[in-house]
């Protein structure tokens, strides 16, 4: 009997499996994971695939929707395989996106800089870029039969004051109904130029007074996990907040895999239909929540990288990942939400944040608004780090900005046990001085299934300044415990025995794990030194450091320090701003000011190719160290070691 | 054997046959036409019928496309009736078209206005709504990334002086494919600010230089026909015309059938759909004729009535057709045609006719722009005959307009004989004053099949000047000829013999067809001296009278005024422009200047409802003789026929 072929994606693993084998179970045996959390009887619908070729029987259940099975979907538990086939794994149904109920909270270990709304009120800066104008309108009668957009205009003009009006074409179609439904009585939504002179469009009508009710959203698209926020335009509260796990994921983890994808047939359009399905379905969780009529949303606000960016909007991408690296846009006019495919409503205006270049785009643009830098005295540096690292340094008058490449290692890439920041991964970690046994923290205090990217960089930390490893990440061979043992020719640290982890074996940290995170933390450092030498700076010049993005927010400053990804500074120096992208998508909802500096901050924002300066190179090696080849710029750590060795030596 | 029914649509008309009758020959029967050159064989293709209800036996055939056939469409001849059925005859199966394959030529009984461009380029009125610049970029390097978007703003601020710049979603999706197509030479496509100041659009990108193709669509959406052109902006001349029935007649003749249909579940998305499908195919007819590229086509202007307009950008219209008559909107902003479902490119603008009220619509105002009456010294009327006149009086410094409603007459409705100008109607005719034998002659001078609009008026005139009828529209009972006599208790004159015709019948004019002339055009010239009186002005004061509209072109101007249909004034006073509202919107396609004027024009223009004027149905009871109570106002006509009565009483 031939066997079928079972192709996994994104894994691309290979399988073969005698006909009639359950698709679940063979997937367990590729070492492929499908969430099903029921046992695989259909019941949880957790184990939602994608047929892509071939033909399979079974799999079809009421837990998918009509659309779903049309498309392909099947439940991986219910399907049984009697061809070669190739499947796709949703993230949906392989990540736990039990992480997402709640947006990251930033560890303690710095101060936290919030959204400073108040401030921008007192400052006189609060010009809501969307208003509600309650209008009480003459109704026609025979000597006054003025068209309902021209009675409506002549209203705002004369009654209002309002000039430089115009209307869009949603509100052309439901004018006439929307002023007969209550006497002419109407509530015209007028979203208020970005500079004055400008046009003042009539974006919605509504029956009756809806002034009270008026809402924005603030959306950051992120390679890996798309936030989004409601907002009150009275109070600029969060009313609602959702995010989920960006769904291109299937299609490659980073930037560079999605636009290679993209490059292929018709790759871009099917990247933009897997974000727009994230987008909407985010949307639809905050709808829920917040029990908001979305009729009353007039703008979302759009932040995200550049590579981001253009997907989301259907723009070629492929320049982005070829020398000289040339995005298409930078800034990008106002568009209608559902031209964009974005699910609110008719009327409902989407607004772009601008992108300075292809590695620094509109999250970071986003960021640097959203913790207002560009409009202080102090010389800061504003870091997001991930895959990739940006960095931004300058203040009111100057800004600087480039981005490296760390690699994959801070979010559990290229780790042997590394894992995203979900439950199970190990956060936090010391070892005992003399017995160098461990004890560690997990995400939801469970037993252990791997590391992620913070919980790395602790571990690092800790196993350096305990003498277990040594500044090249080596592991010290003569310490006399058997965690440190040498497998497979590869030499570890045992964090945690087999049978207290969840997994079957022994989880640990390896010498190429550190050879990566190495690599990793020092194109970071070696950036923020290029960008300030090109600027002609030191980090002694620098005031403040802003860390942005999840994993900023999650790091452990001084253990930061000590393996030299960070720059050895005051903590108080350093403030988190968590989801910066995000805070500056929200800050544009509420107040046009912030529109307006965008325009200013984007081309102020002078971009450093670090490929393009030689210097580079030569700070990337001397920063492959623990904490770098000098270590006299690192004085407190410094310090710390001269004193431990007087201490092991006495 | 239950008899099967079958209801005809639009005409409504239902007969009930056997099961098994094939539907052609229940359509004979019933006396509803259905086009079938080819004895009903299914070759010829053109009975294409929409099976509405219930279900049919056959009609499918390789004549009729796949999606025709899901959508329920199948061949009239092919049909088997097994059970009652609602059938809707498309207008292309009924109607005869070949008179769309040319505009109406005028007839030579006054001078005709032609577009007046050359006029427009020496006052230096020629600022071309849309530009393509060719620009020849510096390409990208390491050292100057600058995203594609900001290169070409960069250049066309610099090198090209150009302000105020704005790019659109279609440009930012192909702009870096297109630079690199043809080393960063490219040609821009500019559309220009209405007024100096706004906004310059960049609406299009191309590779190398495509300067010398630059093109527009002007497109006029009548209530029965729709025509386009292609125009090129370099020359302003023609290169491509092409016209159709609107295929919305299938759903009604008029407007107000039209409206009412639009009110019922999704008649209004149907309405729109169908005027869509005539839209697009005439725009393939040009593209087909002239061989342009599509791409090359950067705006469409339309114009229309207030009915179609909102019909065709699906906006209720419901409120068209009651009092007081107020339309949506006046002024339409400029639209994406891709947005509004028209099928060019991704990126021409569509350019909307503005309204002046319910029944003076973006055909009159495009009409008073082509005609130039707007901007003249001269006290000018304009007048646009069809089911509804319109009416428009004034000069360069003020104007004033009216609608009233005519009735069918003189598109053949409520006329025994009545059809549209098509082959085979009645379009000039005299009588030998003797005998009172007629000459006629027909459209294409084939055997007659009926009496158009044109016709009708002439036929009256000549009978009325002969004394064949009285100034109330009855026959002269004593004439002693055969053709006049008394058919069915109803008095006419026989105007051709059923041996003579294409039909199995005479041919004649009856007396209630002299009533429905007389009441058109008595509402007609009413509405014209309404409209004065309200201004304060007698026709002597007019200077001048312009014609439009493809049933004004037709019209005998003597024999017009013969009837009173139109005030007696010299023949020199009156311009015919033909299709007025395609001139326009030709003019529009053409210069920004157009485009300005017709802001104020749509201010200036002061409308009246002749149900709010009292004098109307004192004026229409005057006006419902031939040709008015008042003979003495029709002074050459008098002296005619008291120089007739002397001649026969000598």
């Amino acid at each position: 009997m031939k066997e079928c072929k079972i192709t996994f994606l994104p894994h691309q693993k290979q399988i073969n499996v005698p006909p009639g084998e359950r698709l679940i179970r063979a997937a367990l045996r590729a070492g492929v994971h499908i969430n099903a959390s029921c046992g695989g009887e259909g019941v949880c619908g957790k184990c939602r695939v994608l047929i892509e070729e071939g033909q399979v029987t079974g799999g079809v259940s009421e837990r998918l929707s009509a659309e779903d099975i049309e498309n392909g979907y099947r439940l991986a538990c219910l399907v049984k395989v009697t061809e070669d086939i190739v499947v796709r794994i949703p993230v949906e149904s392989s990540l736990d996106n039990s992480v997402m109920t709640h947006q990251a909270t930033p560890r303690r270990t710095a101060r936290i800089q919030q959204m400073d709304f108040e401030g921008l009120k007192e400052e006189g800066h609060f010009i809501p870029p969307v208003e509600k104008l309650y209008l009480e309108l003459t109704p026609p009668d025979p000597l006054n039969n003025l068209p309902d957009v021209t009675r409506l205009v002549e209203h705002l003009k004369v009654d209002a004051g309002e000039r430089g009006l115009e209307v869009t074409l949603p509100v052309i179609r439901k004018i006439s109904q929307v002023l007969r439904a209550d006497e002419f009585k109407v509530t015209a939504t007028l979203m208020r130029p970005v500079r004055s002179g400008g046009k003042n469009i009539i974006l919605n009508v509504q029956p009756g007074d809806c002034t009270g009710t008026n809402y924005a959203i603030a959306m950051d698209i992120g390679t890996t996990t798309i936030y989004g926020q409601l907002v009150d335009l009275a109070t600029a509260k969060c009313l609602a907040e959702a995010g989920d796990f960006n769904a291109q994921i299937s299609y490659g983890e980073d930037v560079i895999t999605r636009i290679v994808y993209a490059e292929k047939g018709d790759g871009l359009g099917r990247l933009q239909q897997v974000v727009l399905g994230t987008i909407n379905s985010v949307l639809e969780k905050i709808f829920k929540k917040s029990k908001i009529d979305r009729e009353n949303v007039s703008t979302i606000t759009f932040s995200g990288n550049t590579t981001m960016t253009q997907l989301f909007l259907h723009i070629d991408p492929s320049n982005i990942r070829r020398a000289p690296y040339v995005p298409s846009a930078s800034l990008y006019p106002p568009f209608s939400a559902k031209e964009l495919g974005v699910t609110i409503n008719d009327h409902a205006i989407a607004l772009i944040y601008p992108q300075v270049s292809s590695f620094v785009g509109g999250d970071i643009v986003a960021g640097v608004m959203g913790s207002g830098m560009y409009k202080e005295e102090a010389l800061t540096l504003f870091l997001d780090i991930g895959t990739n690292a940006e960095l931004v340094v300058g203040n009111k008058d100057w800004l600087a900005c480039t981005a490296c490449s760390a690699g994959p290692a801070f979010e559990g890439g290229g780790i042997e046990f590394g894992m995203r920041a979900a439950k199970g991964a190990i956060e936090d970690f010391s070892i005992d001085p003399m017995s160098f046994e461990p004890m560690l923290f997990t995400i939801g205090d469970v037993r252990p299934k791997g590391i992620c990217g913070s919980g790395l960089i602790t571990m690092t930390a800790v196993l350096f300044e305990a003498g277990v490893i040594n500044n090249r990440g080596k592991f010290n061979r003569d310490l006399g415990t058997p965690r440190i043992r040498k497998n497979n020719d590869v030499w570890e640290y045992v964090v945690a025995w087999k049978d207290e982890t969840q997994l079957e074996r022994d989880i640990s940290i390896t010498e190429p794990d550190l050879d990566n995170l190495i690599r990793a933390k020092g194109a970071i450092y070696s950036g923020c030194m290029t960008l300030l030498n090109e600027v002609g700076l030191t980090m002694d010049d620098v005031e403040r450091i802003i860390l942005a993005g999840g994993f900023g927010s999650y790091i452990d400053l001084e253990k930061a320090m000590v393996i030299g990804l960070l720059p050895e500074v005051d903590a108080e120096k350093v403030v988190f701003i968590g989801n910066g992208s995000l805070m500056g998508a929200r800050m544009s909802c509420l107040t046009n000011r912030i529109r307006e500096d965008v325009f200013s901050v984007t081309k102020m924002m002078t971009n450093f190719e670090l490929s393009e300066t030689p210097s580079y190179m030569d700070n990337y090696i001397a920063a492959m160290f623990l904490p770098h080849t000098e270590i006299e710029k690192f004085p407190r750590l410094q310090a710390r070691m001269e004193q431990r060795g007087k201490v092991r030596v006495g």
